[in-house]
Order: structure tokens, then C-alpha cells, then sequence
């Protein structure tokens, strides 16, 4: 095989992501030189911040430039390598971007075991999306035992996690989600105390506040101590109404608003009235965190004591739909697309 | 001498309070007994926090009772003692409410020296509102040296000491005040670095926005590493696109909401983008920090070190007008109603 295709930015999307805003390219294998590696990506992760970087709004990190490949994180296997650190058959993950192979001088690139965990969970739960969750929950969220912790996209890599670690530290663990199956999931295999349907409350995808909050209610009755928000939005304003005095908040992601909808938070004054700490956090900002939280994260995978669930598009081809999925909250689990 | 004035909450405003929310009453001087000690209050402090109480809506307190005697700050000369720890003739503050005298079991109350501080000042930069200040500042701020910290209400017994304190720690301190002779006051006297008048960009009492911008930023070149809120709404919205990665948003108040006007928060996403730490406080919730507060604050005013200034209404009937006044920026420094 003398070339192999990867997916480059083709223009910048006003509103929605469309297919258009992607380009797959076939480009030649690169040579590997002296202290460089090649890399077989067998994993494609998708994740909610491309699509920050697909646009040139100010943002936390530089945005994607055109037509080169677009970031994303990978896991693959070594088929050459003339690097120190490195031989031909390891399993590395990194971030290889949206592309079949990759030519590596090894910066930002670890080998793994997949001895008792299987190379796609490095791209979730033993990933950025599960040090994503330790983060938040341990070091902005803090909970007690006893406190109720809320989160949104609760099925989600990111969600699951959270809600999974809380109920580890002795939390009530509510989760906010679309549809009945991924609540049914939420917690029949993953253990929460209980989760929303904020699709049964919501008409034409507008929600009905007043419905959404009784059910939150209902599901967190002695209010909310700490929130996970990857959503932003109407739930936002919601889970502020019923947030307990000290109250935490871990700003993780507001996906409402990355079309560029206007996301106004209603109440700000609640922040005061409550007492609450409101926070934003990347992961890649706290990297003390990682060593700590992959060990407790791989370790609780591989015992089957943190569950995930994945949802796997097929070839490189169908990373773009899949991702726009993604957005629209249709993948229920990890979004992977398989590469070989 | 045997009634003294006081002013009890008649009714709940529905919308700006109004003289009619109040009623002055002649009561009797009640009997000294064992254990308790008559104040003649010399000072009422009055405080957009009181703004809160008159509410039935869902706050950190419980509300003001109809007919009872305002909540408020005071401080006075005690006439009559029976309480081992109080003397006639001894100098206390506490909260003997909008009153002209006050019983006291002595709870709430402390003795106050006033060799090489003025009494009023115990109710202002040596009393709660530097409290406020320094706890707000150094608790949830926590600058470091070089950063830009802003304030809003900045010529107010809060903001004033705000912005001398970030001076103090090596910040280079930017308020943001109402009407040129405030900003003025804020700078020369009080040593900021620069003050933005709010009111030189608004029209009919709305900001504009876009010019209010642009003074900010010529004020705070280097963007903003802390903001002390004190008002919320539009302010808040243009302090927001300014901050700094990393940056610090203790919040205080939102006087701009108190007659239950909407002050949804416009870009609540910039908590992520910019990674900000936004927290409400009650001063009242930290009592750890108010013996080194006072300690730092009495030292800065007796020194002349921190400066303050006083708005002061003469007589407890004029007490309402002022306070309506206070909550319309009216004020200028410490409002305080003289009462004996």
C-alpha cells in the first residue's frame, strides 16, 4: 500500500456542519525517517470539541487550519518505526487526526496494554472523555458522599463516566439524556440512581421547561450539589433552579450553543443567591491529573466495574456523518469510527 | 426621653421599592433587663443587600417580616447595661435595624475603639462592606501581582475598597462607576488605575454596548484577571468578553436584578472558552476571614492608607428616600443615615 486517505477541513461551517465542510484525500504513504514512527490507526475518536476547532471563533485552542487533516485523537498499531521508544506491533494512541495512517516523531503519543483493556476504550473511558470525568467530578465538583450529582449527555463517554465515578464516591448520580433507551441505559447498565428524558418534554426540539424541571425534581429531590454541564442551553437554566446552596458546576461543554444559537443563561443571579461555584475546565490543562485518573479509570474498566458503550461508524469515509451525528446526540456511547 | 423611632417593611414592592414599602412608627423604650443593654444607635448603614430581604423570592435569608423592624446595620452608644460585658458609654456595632435604639442580649454586637476610627467606619470599609471586599478579593479573586482586576460599583463602600486592596497587591485596579465626578473620585482619590463611566454609554439607561466595549478595553489593554461583580446585567455581559483565560469572577451582587428585571447572562459559553471560575459569596458565610480582614482593613483606614467616602441622609425618616436612592446609584461612597 503506497498511499492511504485521511479527511482534511474543506471550509468552515456557517451553522450546522454539513459533509460539504470535509474533503477525503488519498495522499502517499509518508517515508519514515530517522526517529520517526508509523502508525496504523485502527480507531478514529470523535468528540464534541472539533467542532470548536472547525471554527475560527475565539476559542481555548487555535482553530483547525483548512485543508490539512483534522485533528482528532487515535489508536493504532506501530508498522514501522525508526524511533528509540518504539517497535513495530505496539499499540500507541495519540492524536493522529482524522486519517488512516500517521508518521509520528513520537510527541504526544503512549503506548498501551490491551492486555485487559481493549484498544478502543484508550479513545473513551481510559481516555480523554474519562479523564474528562475524573476532572471535573474530582477537582471542580469535589462531592461528598451523600450529595446528588447531576449530569447532562449522561450516556455519553464523557456522562457515563461521570455518573458511574459518582455513585464510586457515594453519590445519588442523576442523569439528563435523550430518548427512553439511553435512560433505560443510563441506569439499568450503568447504574445511576435515576435519569431524564429531556426529549419526552421537548416539542419541535424546543424543551418545555416547566415539564423538564418537574421531573428533575422528582429524580433529584433533594436538589442538586453538583452538575456536570456538556450541554448549555434551557437544561442549564433548569439544573440552575435546583441547585443547593454551595452548589458546584463543572463547564465542560455547552454543544447547544456550537452552532453559534444564542445560549443566554436566564437566571446568573442564582449564582450569587445560591452560592455556587461555576467553572470551566480542558482537560489538557490539568495534565497532574492524568496519571492518577487513567489508573483509576483502567483499572475500574478492566475489573467491568466502569461500563461504556461504543458506537461505531465504519471506515474512514463515514467519519463525517458520523460526527454530525454526534452533534445531533444520535450516537449513544462513545463515537468511534473504525479504520482497519 | 420615653419612645424612639423606628421603620418596620409595610409592604412587598412589586417591582422598584417605594416609600410606601415603609412606615415610620413611635414605639416605647423598652425595659433594660438582667442580661441585655440598651443601644442608641448614632448610624444606620443601608445596603443594597436589604433590597433582597423585602422579597418573598428565594434568597440566601430568610425574608424581612411585614411589619417588623428593617434589618440593618448599626452603630451607636450603649445607654443602659445590665449585661456584664457592656457598659454604658461603650462604643458597639451590630444589627439593631433601621432604628433609632435598640435592645440587646448582646448577640451580634461588638465593642469598637474609636481612638483612631471613626465609628461610621465600622460600618463601612472596617465593617461588612470591606469584609465584602477583602473577602471577595482575596478568597475567590485571589490575584497575583500584575493582573487586572475590575469592579463594578466602584465608588461604593464595596468597590472602593475592592479596587485600594487589588492596589495594594500590585494590580493594576479598573472600576467601572456611574457619571464622571464618581469615576473622577476613583481614580485621583482613591488611586485605580483607570474607572469606566458607565453612564457616558448608555442612553435612556441602556448601555450601549458596543461603545461601553471599547472604554473597557482601553482601560484594561491586557484584558481581565478578576472581576468584582457588584451589578450584573449588560456590565457584566461586555466584563465577560474580556476576561482572561483562567479568570476570576467573584460575584457580589446584581443590584441591576433586584426589582426582579431579566439579566439573562448573554454568552454564558465564555465560562468554558475562557476557563473562568465564576462564584457567588455572602460575607456573612466566612467568618474565618473576618478577624484578619479587619484587622488589615482598620490598620488601612486608621493609617489613611484606605480611603472612603460617606453619603450621609440626616434623620432615621429620611432613611427610605436614600436607600431607594442607594439602589439607583444615587449614593456617592458609604450610604449611611446619621441618627443621632
Amino acid at each position: 500500500m503506497d498511499t492511504f486517505r485521511r479527511i482534511v477541513l474543506a471550509s468552515r461551517p456557517a451553522g450546522p456542519v454539513t459533509p460539504e465542510n470535509f474533503r477525503l484525500e488519498e495522499v502517499p504513504v509518508p517515508e519514515c525517517g530517522d526517529g520517526q514512527l508509523l502508525v496504523r490507526n485502527h480507531w478514529l475518536s470523535l468528540d464534541p470539541y472539533m467542532r470548536g476547532r472547525m471554527s475560527e471563533a475565539k476559542s481555548y485552542a487555535a482553530p483547525q487550519p483548512l485543508g490539512e487533516t483534522m485533528i482528532g485523537g487515535t489508536a493504532g498499531e506501530v508498522v514501522a518505526s525508526r524511533h528509540p521508544k518504539f517497535a513495530a506491533g505496539d499499540r500507541v494512541v495519540g492524536y493522529l487526526g482524522w486519517a488512516e495512517m500517521g508518521l509520528s516523531d513520537g510527541t504526544g503519543l503512549t503506548k498501551v496494554d490491551t492486555t485487559h483493556v481493549p484498544l478502543s476504550a484508550y479513545l473513551g473511558p481510559v481516555g480523554m472523555p474519562g479523564v474528562t470525568a475524573w476532572v471535573g467530578l474530582n477537582r471542580i465538583i469535589a462531592p461528598k458522599a451523600g450529595e446528588t450529582v447531576v449530569v447532562s449527555a449522561a450516556s455519553g463517554a464523557v456522562g457515563s463516566v461521570v455518573g458511574q465515578l459518582a455513585k464510586m464516591a457515594g453519590c445519588r448520580a442523576i442523569g439528563i439524556a435523550g430518548g427512553a433507551d439511553k435512560c433505560a441505559y443510563v441506569v439499568d447498565e450503568l447504574g445511576f440512581d435515576a435519569c431524564v428524558d429531556y426529549k419526552a418534554t421537548s416539542r419541535d426540539g424546543v424543551l418545555d421547561e416547566r415539564a423538564f424541571s418537574l421531573q428533575l425534581k422528582a429524580a433529584a429531590p433533594a436538589g442538586i450539589d453538583g452538575y456536570f454541564e456538556n450541554v448549555g442551553g434551557a437544561i442549564l437554566d433548569c439544573v440552575l433552579q435546583r441547585m443547593n446552596a454551595f452548589g458546584r458546576i463543572a463547564v465542560c461543554g455547552m454543544i447547544a450553543g456550537y452552532d453559534g444559537q444564542p445560549i443566554p443563561l436566564k437566571y446568573p443571579q442564582l449564582i450569587l443567591v445560591s452560592r455556587l461555584k461555576v467553572q470551566g475546565f480542558i482537560v489538557s490543562e490539568h495534565p497532574d491529573a492524568w496519571p492518577p485518573a487513567l489508573k483509576e479509570l483502567g483499572a475500574g474498566v478492566a475489573s467491568g466495574r466502569i461500563k461504556y458503550r461504543e458506537s461505531i461508524a465504519d471506515g474512514l469515509a463515514a467519519a463525517p456523518e458520523a460526527f454530525i451525528g454526534l452533534l445531533k446526540g444520535r450516537n449513544f456511547g462513545k463515537q468511534l469510527v473504525r479504520l482497519a
